[in-house]
């Protein structure tokens, strides 16, 4: 059973995809509050005949039944960023969400999770308008909360996988500031795996005047991050890449208060456990060590966060590839060496017990020079060929994996 | 003209001294807010038949005039701290306020300058009791805002000198962890100036995976931190007392995302001029220089406070540390060298071109090793006898200048 | 025409090999200062019959016609280190030599180059010794200077390539701290390109006790070392290996003088010119951006050295890497990635306008854990496998290059 | 008994003194070295008919005996500092010594003992002439090894206060930046303690490529230095004169290579025990609490040398005080705080078990902006009037205590 042709977007359902996605961006929400999002999410299904559930709070869960045939999972995240857009689009967001510290902040689709939801409802259109073309069941996965890596493990934990038929293959997609129109590709390690760490450095109050009578967390701390550098200087090979990040410092409510503490949080990037741990132990030993050379108390480290590398089955991979380059032609589509964002997509396939396959399509605008990436307050993707790319590969894709008797897991 | 002996206090207004303390006390308000302690004020004032006028919003003016004679001002302070009280004594404060920021905060009288208000209260009200025994004005000035720099300006701003008669000394004193019971004063410079700057640091905003498509200000702000310290370490001479604390730092949302932006207070504290301007200059080429070192752009450098070092005019001091001597006897009297904490105390006297003195009383239990400064969560003066020595002490001194027919301003 | 097969060493060529190679680790000199291992390997060509000449001072050149075919120079560097042997063998070095400042140090083959200059002689010996299994001519190239990457220019500089007949191809290897008996080799790029500069930071002398009349030399060049630690944590791409390494450091000459200057060294390796750019634009940005955060006057950066990148062709490094898997086994031998240290092996072949390869032989104990490496003063090659192995791969890489009709440049 | 008229120097005195002093001037020799600068002392003691010793190889001790009366001891430092002279002065030094490492090093009079000696010849010129005005003992006192804090022990260890008569009194005197024609004096402390420290930092070798593989001291060293800092900006009470200087700081051989270790000085002065003993143990807390950021062993720290803070006797030096002023006129002298520098010299009368004093005298252009000081390259006193006045006040001070029948030691 060869794969059939790949459907091209109707103009109708290309109109479509393009209100569905802005008004997805201009109301983004922050991670774990997705309701607003859902809620659309729901009604877009509704409005394609396609029934869902709640998982995990804001996660939703749509199944597609299509006669005998492999289950193939197809999963889009759905989570804002806490930050200003300025993109300068008409329909930008001003929404503002509430941060986990309680204060209001801006929200943003800074990481272009709109797209995700937008391109993943369109392809099930696509392939619910050919569906004498495959028989088999999908599952269409709208995942939270995968900025702060609990999306995932909560839908897991919410039983995702019993709700719904087990499937052979979980397939997830990812836009970044690659020209629009194209799809990358790792075969093998795809993402890195991340940690996060809170640290707690402890000091002693006194007033701003009298440093001699206290000490200073904040002067500690930044002893701290400068000394954290010295882990991927010099600790770590070369070869291996890692990043540490300090992505919040804190400490002190008044100029003339030495306070009592500073807190800040580290970031791991790592794409190997003996690295992961090589780096792990240093924060660590860093940590305490300056906290000795101030004389200070033993800070807290919470490892409050961790997700393993994603790791793009070969062999499951190989396959997508192929028939993605089959959709788009080959000169859209490219192999790629791992990325060091982090991703909880392959906790899905890992809990599953099948192969996983994650790739990346561009989403900016073509010759630009040193576009704005995820996260950047001015991250903007032109609407197409972006979304009808991300669309039709991921139509692509599942269509492959529908026509694929039988699929060998590991 | 002698002096009359010095009033101690009946057991009545012992009690109320210290009742009235204990309120004060439990109901801490943050700067330029002390609106409910204001209104205690008023009462307080009230009760012993004194007329008072509101300046500067929460600012209270009381004047008492008995006859002929020598205008005397004597101030108190009123502010509380945006801290957490941990003194476990049982009138501890639970209030809350809300910060500039908008943030809600812990308030507690960290500061001790609800000694100060319950000290002038209770001297003024001793000395309307032995009313026959001067001739004159008393001025009393109940000053909001001391700790944020704002309270002397706002009040001077808002008309004080003009309101009242214009006094011919300008008497105050301040609380402090010295054994309770003495008195402290320094003749000349008594308390550093103080200048607070709030740095800005600017870097480029990215994934935290990717730090070298950004400029991470919060490394480039640690660096600026560690800097900071060879100002005093290495540029100001070792005899220069000088302090450069960074009180708050504050930078980043999230732990994977580089910010584009981090900030800073630098407060500087230095007894010169000369030494104060070296300071400030060193503070601003290291800032902009390490910018330069990161390639990230111009910081912005906001020097938002300043006061000028507190000075008591050495004649004035010498006959007050004489009256005070007087009183509480040579062996709780000593001289001392100048503090690098900061008030605005000096500019009440140097607006209405008089002099000015500043006393310190102790706080802390005799015999304490290490005893809690102002500022700590931990600062609870005993009531006794610190609160009687403050409130004879300021009595004597106010008697002493009642006393004084001419005095030469300087 | 096929390779004949690779011979092995009689016993008598490994006796001997071992001799010479003692008394080459006994007596180790300096870069550019050869002056005895010249006239070693001199008496050891002679003791083959084979003729040969000095080019640039300690570097000796031998070749050896055997009629018709192509001509394959094979190269062994010849140099020493300044450091303090502690491998405690039997004929460990006990010689000093005089560094360029003048001062006497203890020098080390702590490279292991004595191995490449007697596995180059054994290799030439066992290929006369078979002289009828080939024709052509070899090219014995033993430079001197690689640490100090002086050598390979200067015996280009000084005509090697006019006063010998132009090569098809140039082999080189390197002993490392791989299992002995192992060989491994990189397709393409090979080693990492590497730049030395030398900064002089300028500071300010004083007295050691009067730090504020000085500009401190010692706690600016800290601060820059400090710095350059960002550039490999923070500016450059994970996946780009780069390194950026202090080696020296000096100042000062007694403990109560603040002095004028510093001087440090930093080396910098990197596997492509836009790295190697950005590290170097980024280098001189923080060093003078930190002597403007010192208020010091601008420090001088001598770019002093540097060495491109070694490249393998990738044709010849492949046909290269079949001839030693034939001769060794195909266990023994590897592909590996870039290595991050220099050679100026690479500039042989450029200058000669014809491909050269260049691979490592282990040096290490089978089954050491963590064993040793080169610059290592307890680096010690055992004797065997390492020897053997190290003398037949030459033999067998030259016996394929000289059964090789015609060789495509490039 | 009063003391007579302080006598003033012959026109022969004068041109003497400037043209010993020159030769002193123009061959400085190094601490402990300084063999041909006692032989000028000798031979211009003898050429006033004055008998001397040897006292610790390279010190010199001289008495005269003119009766009864008192004993007093006048002491002079005759050593120099390895550093190259940029007077430009036409006496200049050119001269070279061998430092304690064997390296040779310019040497230069950069502290200005050689105007001690040649005051302290002249002042005992000026006695002698006038011998019939005081009755007594002299004991001139010319120590080596002032500048390495060795000389003063080294001559009470080989016997100095055995070989002459008991002093009743130690006198000395510093030249230094201010106006030529001043003394300044402290009453009670007059130089600060000084301790230094080696500390050696222990790495792990690697080559500079493979930093992974080593543990970098240079990095390490580096970052001790930095954090170093914060004990005098944060640690110690700002009313404390302390200083902490790095004044040495050495790694590495070669710029490939990371070194096995590192080392430094840290320099140490302060003005109390109590401050004194807070320094060290955060110095040895920093430098131990780094090595374990680091991974490191433990660090080697030499505590080599260490002198106590010079507290001039307060009757003593108030006696003193009074016969200067008596001699140049008050205008020209005055009292003065500690100065951070630090002396051998209050061994001296400590371990007589008498009183001492020392003071200063001026050794810069009248109007000078911001002279060059002591241990500068550029410290030239101008003949005049810093050696008249050296030599009329040592001479003053010491007629005034061979007229003062008794001390109370103390």
């Amino acid at each position: 059973m060869t794969t059939p042709p790949v459907p091209d977007l109707t103009p109708e359902e290309r109109q479509h995809l393009h209100q569905f996605y802005k008004v997805l961006h201009t109301h983004p929400e922050l991670s774990m509050q997705e309701y607003r999002t859902a809620e659309r999410i729901e009604a877009e299904l509704e409005s394609m005949g396609v029934e869902s559930f709640r998982c995990a709070g804001t996660g939703v869960v749509a199944v597609v039944r299509n006669g005998e045939g492999p289950v193939v999972a197809l999963r889009a995240d759905t989570d804002g960023l806490p930050m200003l857009e300025r993109t300068g689009v008409d329909y930008a967001s001003q929404d503002r969400g509430t941060a986990s510290d309680g204060t209001e902040v801006p929200v943003m689709h800074g990481c272009g999770h709109d797209t995700h939801i937008a391109c993943l409802t369109t392809a099930l259109r696509m392939l619910l308008r050919r569906r004498t073309d495959w028989s088999g069941t999908l599952v269409a996965v709208f995942q939270p909360g995968e900025e702060v890596g609990q999306g995932a493990r909560a839908m897991v934990a919410d039983g995702l996988w019993e709700r719904v038929p087990r499937p052979d293959v979980v397939l997830g997609q990812h836009v970044s500031n690659q020209p629009s129109g194209t799809v990358t590709m790792a075969i093998g390690p795809a993402m890195a795996g991340t940690d996060s760490l809170r640290v707690t450095v402890h000091g002693k109050q006194a007033h701003g005047s009298r440093p001699h009578l206290g000490i200073d967390p904040i002067v500690l701390g930044a002893a701290m991050i400068s000394r954290l550098q010295t882990i991927v200087s010099r600790e770590v090979d070369a070869h291996e890449p890692a990043v540490v990040t300090v992505g919040v410092f804190r400490g002190g409510l008044k100029e003339n208060i030495i306070p009592e503490r500073a807190e800040f949080t580290v970031n791991i990037r790592t794409l190997t456990e003996p690295v992961r741990d090589q780096v792990l132990a240093a924060v660590k030993r860093i940590v305490r060590g300056e906290a000795e050379v101030a004389g200070a108390p033993v800070p807290e480290i919470e490892h409050y966060s961790q997700l393993p590398p994603t790791i793009n089955n070969v062999d499951a991979a190989k396959q997508t590839y192929q028939a993605i380059e089959q959709a788009l032609g080959a000169e859209l589509v490219s192999v790629e060496r791992p990325r060091m964002g982090s991703e909880d997509f392959g906790l899905l396939g890992k809990e599953a017990g099948v192969p996983s396959v994650l790739w990346f399509f561009g989403g900016a605008e073509a010759g630009a020079v040193d576009p704005p990436g995820n996260h950047s307050p001015f991250f903007a993707p032109p609407l197409e060929p972006t979304l009808s790319t991300g669309a039709r590969t991921m139509a692509a894709a599942a269509l492959h994996w529908l026509s694929t008797p039988s699929i060998a897991h590991g």
